[in-house]
């Protein structure tokens, strides 16, 4: 790993070990990386900062086995947020409504609430498991990609902040996680937008109260004549506070205004009225700005990234921050594995920005919608009621404008509701090559939506009759998740053949990418190559699938990945047989959905007999691989 | 702890770290006993012996906080039993069925297969943490009730089993968790009886295989003209065949034969016919002898007692020994607490034996008719899916013999079938003292039967609206469980107050075992005494439910335990609100179910206005706590 120059080479430098920088580092140390990652810290977060998880980070977290340690600290839950408005006497609650109402779809229909220190510690332990420890407390001093070496053309400087050591290395990437506060985006000239100018002063508290405040353990928003608050419950008997100090509409605002602990205890008493709050102990308290920013750009060459926090700003009510940051890096992880592995061109790294920065502008538009609906008028009990009925029955009649921005903003912020607009991941109709075989909603082919999350579902595995959940079963290791829905039994025999036959051909994107190495038969995931995982769902009981009659051997060899789809699902009332393929609106006949590495739908095709199947997967394959696909070498 | 004898006092001396000593040992050390614990062996099991976690079983270490670090190890889930038998060709499967059918309502349907030491490294760390530890290798040398000291009457005196050091020591209890040749039980000369007089010789081999066998990740029981086997998956791609060498019934049986690894192998390879069967590794292998055998006595003093494989031993097939195991513990547990913290009176212990006893003899029948039904005739695959159909269909129309035998098995493997006969704890009609007010399944007042385990339901907590499972909701702390089901929300005001103001009074069963001090408002399970908590359960929507309104301030204090009955059930299909009411058979006028600390329904009792409710509670505590209750002191 050293050149002539003696300057360590490596495959990424990472700064900042906080939600992203973590995550990112996690996943490339887990597929063989070489990472340089550091610190300006000496230790993890000790106290306070982020604590929110949303259902579909939850997924994520889930899908690189990281849940289990994470429950293991037995977090707050948190599954209707509370509204509280003032009466005659002080405040009085003026409706509750879901976090992730039932017209949602999620696995995990709540909010995890937990240290931001606990969560940093799952995936230390799991990078010092792959080889990676976070440096501390070292800083970046400087950086160029000067492309003296072309497969190390950023040079890094960083420096231990305590004695001042420096050091150079080369690398191939060069990550920001620092936070707001981005040396990195600073130095490349990256603006910062500010969407909402209006900045507000916060003043936040984690500890232990006692009070007779009935909805201590939920989140709340309160309004009140003194003042408002945002209550969220944490483990350990724990609440966090957020106390809004000061707001830029303020005639006399000051963005450097504070407040001392016992000011806020003070205005927090005063607020909670006719309730009464007592601290035991004060775990955390802080007050700092929050402006809404968003920066203009999240890399200029393609090997420099920004990420999290150092790319979007914003208030921290809804609890957004870490979960946009784990999206920002598990989405820019596996598109760096893809080019450095061989397999991308490096034409996908451009799709990293667009995903994500059209991500953090809604969360700006919806924090600055979420900010208004709740400070200049607060909806009555009667109204969020309303609203929360109709978004559940989901009738079809015309909403109003609060319905809607309820439903928008339950599904945003869940996670659920996040779309990467059309490229070449995400084949949409507006996709340049529209193979005829594809599915879309808009041809009435299939619900799944290419851009959004793949629809959870429970299925049953056929070798051990496992209950399982479908949207898990592969984890996020970095492979496609190509899922044969081969709709029922016996009927698509010939189609599941020829697709076996096509993925065969020298030309397919599976052989053009096989590592052709024999693997043991307790290799589960990839048998074959390291970037495509099969799986096949039939519509039929499980005792009735017998493995290698219902299908071809290149598929059959995925035999811990067929599954049988009989398990009922409250959504699809009186479907006992069908109620994952009904649920994703794919017929009798069945569909092949490829899934991308991160979980989003990134194409739904049909499933024919002949060569259209696999030719529509090598022409979708084939808009950002590395190889030639198809043609003179393959039967297509 | 040192007498003027010098000789060290415990309060229980445990002989034997396997399932039953580590679950005594672990309930007794978070209570805060003083304990000793020895094992012969050097280390917790390395390889082999027990790895099937039933249903219930399951419940129990969840409900200890264990269930998480369990399944942290990935172990293998068995949903479904496949049968194969001989065919023309060698072997085909002839039916599969449910290990836990959907007409038990158990909350998790499945067998967990793991390595036993993994479990039993779960209930060392927890141990450790309350400061006792194993003693190892340490053997009992001999031990005499000699009644020297009143309070410590039991003299053990062990032995290191390398260096032969020797310890005397005094407890009030000795335990035998020895196994199936126990010392203890040998010195009290207790017999041990064989039900059924066949035994069998059983190879036994853990390993990896390659194999083209589509259920090796079942539970399998497979017939051949070349012998019998049964496959079980375990964690890790292993997998257990359990493969009769022998049986007393063969014209030349010797219990002393015995089988290498190869034979074994070799007898295997020829039974999965026409699959190929190669072992990739063997980390396990044994032959041994099994015989049924139950111990006539589990106790003769209440001072020196036998659980586990001391006391029940029997063919592994089933899976049922660990779990017996762990219940015989969990049984004795909370007995030997009630009386050393001076709640109960000694007589409880005497409950111990025939509660335990009754199902190990349940355990020995099922165990025989199981070896009787798959040994001599072998049901068709018709037969075993009309059983399985007519079992879940439950129509209520004449059930034939295979029928019930299947129902009564799955019931009994599961663990949810286990009931405890009536005595002072489980309140049935045959009891003696029957208060008017006493529900049971005969007078239709509920569905739960005192001495079963307490119906799984799922409820939303009132203060975090978090969806919870009710039956998990307060944990093994050595309480009784108070389960207010209080009907229609303001319905029941004033049988609500009434109950209350009855607890309040001197003499109730509360009151006379109070602990007197306040406690943080954050104790949620014990703020009035150590023996009770109080749960509150309401059929009406979590948001009408204000739990200052809806209770008086006695049953409010444990507003973390009040809960709104308002999730749905796919067994009470249609039921919005109120599904666990429904499932246990209670009404719109509520009712008081008491739970013992073990988890079993001690008795239900109506909920009226005035002092009956009361006055029965203290009537069925009266039965075997130490204290008068009622009379004078109070107001009943």
């Amino acid at each position: 790993m050293m050149a002539a120059d003696n300057i360590p080479r490596y495959d990424i430098v990472i700064i900042g070990a906080g939600p992203v920088g973590l995550m990112l580092s996690t996943c490339l140390a887990r597929w063989g990386y070489r990472i340089k990652h550091i610190d300006n810290r000496r230790t993890p977060t000790a106290t306070g900062r982020a604590d929110g998880i949303q259902p579909r980070s939850l997924d994520l977290l889930r899908n690189m086995g990281l849940k289990r340690a994470i429950m293991d600290h037995a977090p707050a839950k948190v599954y209707e947020v509370a509204f509280w408005d003032p009466s005659g006497k002080g405040i009085e609650r003026t409706g509750t409504w879901a976090s992730c109402p039932a017209f949602i779809d999620a696995r995990y229909p709540f909010t995890t609430l937990l240290h931001q220190g606990h969560i940093e510690r799952v995936f230390l332990k799991d990078m010092t498991e792959h080889g990676v420890n976070v440096q501390r407390p070292w800083t970046i001093e400087g950086f160029e990609n000067d492309e003296v070496d072309e497969l190390y053309p950023v040079k890094v400087e960083v420096k231990h902040v305590e004695t001042g050591e420096r050091e150079v290395v080369r690398a191939k990437y060069l990550f920001s996680g620092e936070g707001a506060k981005s040396m990195v985006r600073e130095t490349l000239g990256i603006k910062v937008v500010h969407k909402d100018p209006i900045a507000h002063v916060w003043g936040v508290m984690d500890g232990v109260v006692n009070t007779n405040f009935p909805d201590i353990k939920m989140k709340c928003t309160i309004h009140s004549d003194a003042g408002s608050i945002m209550v969220i419950p944490r483990e350990d008997n724990m609440v966090r506070l957020y106390i809004q100090i000061a707001s830029s509409t303020d005639p006399d605002f000051n963005p450097r205004q504070t407040a001392t602990e016992e000011q806020v205890i003070e205005k927090a008493k005063a607020i909670f009225k006719p309730y009464t709050l007592e601290f035991d102990r004060v775990e955390w308290f802080s007050v700092y700005p929050i402006g809404q920013g968003i920066s203009e750009k999240y890399t200029l060459d393609e090997r420099v990234f920004l990420g999290g926090d150092a790319c979007h700003t914003h208030s921290p009510k809804a609890g957004q921050g870490m979960n946009t940051a784990f999206l920002d890096a598990a989405n820019l992880a596996w598109k760096i594995h893809h080019v450095e592995s061989g397999f991308a061109s490096r034409s996908i790294l451009s799709t990293y920005e667009p995903e994500r920065k059209h991500v953090a502008e809604e969360l700006l538009n919806f924090d600055a919608k979420y900010a208004k609906l709740f400070s200049t008028r607060l909806p009555s009990a009667g109204e969020v009621q309303a609203a929360s009925k109709e978004a559940n029955a989901s009738t079809g009649t015309v909403e109003n404008d609060f319905v809607k921005t309820f439903k928008a903003s339950c599904e945003f912020t869940s996670g659920y509701g996040v779309k990467y607009m059309a490229n070449a991941l995400n084949w949409t109709p507006a996709h340049t090559s529209t193979h005829p075989l594809i599915l879309h909603p808009d041809n009435n082919g299939t619900k799944l939506r290419a851009g959004y999350i793949l629809t959870p579902a429970t299925v049953r595995r056929v070798v051990d009759a496992n209950v399982v959940h479908l949207e898990q079963e592969i984890p996020l290791n970095g492979s496609f998740r190509v899922y044969v829905f081969a709709g029922v039994l016996g009927k698509r025999v010939g189609a599941l053949q020829d697709l076996a036959r096509g993925l065969e051909a020298k030309g397919s994107v599976l052989s053009k990418y096989a590592h052709g190495t024999s693997t043991s038969t307790h290799e589960k995931h990839n048998p074959h190559s390291r970037f495509f995982t099969f799986a096949s769902i039939f519509r039929a009981q499980r005792g009735e699938i017998e493995i290698t009659d219902a299908l071809p051997p290149l598929l059959a060899r995925y035999r811990d990945h067929v599954y049988a789809d009989d398990v009922a699902d409250l959504r699809v009332p009186g479907v006992t047989i069908g109620a994952a393929h009904t649920k994703m609106g794919i017929g009798e006949d069945g569909a092949v959905v490829v899934v991308r590495p991160d979980g989003y739908v990134g194409c739904v095709v049909r499933l024919v007999e002949g060569n259209g199947t696999v030719e529509a997967l090598n022409q979708y394959f084939g808009g950002f691989v590395t190889r030639k696909l198809g043609g003179e070498e393959g039967r297509l």
